[in-house]
């Protein structure tokens, strides 16, 4: 098994919430949109994030943890600590619970929102070679 | 804020167990590994898969959920139902417990294993679309 992963699954409580958040607020564009199933988005190359409603994905995978936060995190990383500030403040525009941007022991400066469903984004500029291998070439540079 | 995930982390309460699994068992290559902290591994373009260590992932981000399935799935796709069988037989051998693959409502052929802390790998073959945006050239066709 190569070291591959293709999609990242979340599965949601409210899948309208969801839709409105990252659909409306954040303004993502679907590339599946099936109502009360899946709501996928196109996050990378050969990667998709799904937002998979929980009445349908229990069917499939059995019962889930519920409540609290996941034991999880998405992290989305960006070129430079001004674009972290204005991602962050991006999702609290659109409705998300963030947590302010700081220097962080490893080295990077991070802040994190909370999706509607509880999920957490870590929003992250970390200098040197992870940067190289996670930013586009066409982000704003440090 | 553009579609993008970074990276996806785990939050695991045993951190050597996902170490035999991943770099012993699937033969994964860390791209950083730090014994009692974190272990990271590049699984796509711009993408890149960390297990933290609980206790210094609570420190962060405060208590999440424990115990049962976390509310997530990450997929590995393939190019052909043959080599779902065959990655499913590896996870296996690794020591996962698995659920063998099966041919799924949406048209696809997939089936499931579990990491030894509790998360869900899906192993699937989704052909059309999804498969061409999913799946590198380089794979064994359908």
């Amino acid at each position: 098994m190569d070291p591959r992963v293709s999609l990242v699954t979340l599965v949601v409580a409210d899948l309208e919430a969801a839709r409105r958040f990252y659909v409306a607020g954040l303004g993502w564009e679907p590339l599946v949109d099936v109502p009360g199933e899946v709501l996928m988005f196109r996050t990378g190359e050969r990667l998709v994030l799904s937002l998979w409603d929980e009445r349908a994905a229990v069917e499939e995978i059995g019962p889930v943890v519920r409540g609290g936060t996941p034991p999880m995190t998405l992290a989305h990383n960006l070129g430079s600590r001004r674009a972290v500030d204005r991602v962050l403040d991006d999702a609290a525009r659109a409705g998300a619970e963030v947590r302010s941007a700081t220097a962080r022991d490893w080295g990077g400066y991070s802040g994190y929102f909370t999706d509607p469903n509880g999920f957490l984004w870590e929003v992250a500029h970390a200098p040197g070679e992870l940067s190289e291998l996670l930013v586009p070439p066409g982000d704003e540079p440090a």
